[in-house]
């Protein structure tokens, strides 16, 4: 391709593009304490942030990339914290598992809910999300307080999501709420400090996605989750 | 609000934390030499992303934010390269001056073109824009190839956009792509580097959008800008 520019791009077809960038990430990231599994969404946060900083702040549970791949694998609900969660994650990929992407925050009677009881928008699309799909993927890369409720409601025993993403960013209670995540023993992917934000949140999405299309990934984190199979269930 | 957590929120509502949010950003970030208008730009994309680095790589043509205040106020139509982007641009500030956010990436003609051309989706997509608005904003937060291709189309004559905001994200030709950009004598908004993205283009837009609002600033960039007046067209 010539674009009439100084620089003339070697590469432009998607799939060579993210091959060649996984290649500069695991080059440049260097030594790292992930697990192999936990290193293609740490891999897919920094393809999507180039940011190293970020990359090396996530936090596994565990669990987490086994039990979002079963969850995925089983056609659990996905919900998004805000649109742009929703619009970036790969729909085919979940929708062939009989799965869906669900966004509550814009629902009309989440903003009246909201306005009646002065809460957030966040935190009422969360309460209607967790009677729609209580053992849901909750991925949260924006609002601090749809993470809280998300908290809130699993401390209550209103909520057994199968896999909580809560990466959101920002300057106030985001650093304070994936530290209040990172407390409960249910699977989890959180970031330290202040960063965070969608395109982590769905690159985190869409690498589980991807490794859940694996047929040799059964037991993908090791030992620890020999009791937690992620055998298909309706692949 | 309680969320049963040992952290405990002493702000929960949107705009007070964004509030608090813009002034720890004015007070973090220190001394630096972007216009008041620029500067607000800058916040929103710090805002957006927790990160003081990519908010210092922002590079603004004198003209940036007069011409996208003023494409804004008349209605001109937002190009944004994929629907993230799309999905993260608040809508009704937009709309309430005649314009609208468009995403051809997804397009059955754009994907059919592309195959048939061997070119990309983005590229592909691109080309329909043009067509479509060929004095639009194009705002790029992911494809390197759609930004070149908005080059291109500017040097052929093609192309003459109210602004460009070109923030790809990226290992492989973003940072090539955003130092094309900024050889152009165009309005249009950079950053240097590989980082970027969508949340980074999406806050430029907003703040831009925020801006067209204030009735009294027909010069926000200083002397620069005069022979530019940026009056409401159809506010």
């Amino acid at each position: 391709m010539d674009f009439g520019t100084e620089f003339k791009p070697q590469i432009i077809e998607p799939q060579k593009i993210q091959d060649r960038s996984f290649e500069i990430i695991a080059e440049e990231l260097g030594e790292h304490a992930f697990t192999p599994a936990q290193f293609k969404v740490v891999q897919r946060v920094i393809h999507a942030s180039a940011d190293f900083e970020l990359g090396r702040s996530l936090v596994f549970h565990e669990l987490a990339v086994d039990s979002g791949i079963a969850a995925i694998r089983s056609g659990r609900t996905i919900v998004a914290d805000v649109q742009m969660v929703q619009a970036g994650i790969s729909k085919p990929r979940i929708e062939k598992y009989g799965g869906d992407v669900k966004v509550y925050i814009s629902d009309a009677d989440v903003m009246e809910e909201a306005k009646r009881l002065g809460i957030t928008r966040a935190i009422a699309a969360i309460r209607k999300a967790a009677k729609d799909a209580p053992d849901g993927i909750y991925v949260v890369g924006n609002a601090p307080t749809a993470l809280l409720e998300v908290i809130r409601l699993v401390k209550a025993g209103e909520l057994q999501p199968s896999l909580v993403i809560g990466v959101p960013v920002g300057f106030v209670s985001a650093a304070e709420s994936k530290a209040e995540l990172e407390k409960l023993d249910i699977p989890f992917i959180a970031n330290r400090g202040r960063k965070g934000g969608s395109p982590a949140a769905v690159a985190a999405v869409n690498a589980l996605a991807i490794l859940a299309d694996l047929p040799y990934l059964e037991n993908p984190s090791g030992p620890a989750a020999a009791s937690h199979p992620a055998r298909p269930q309706n692949a």
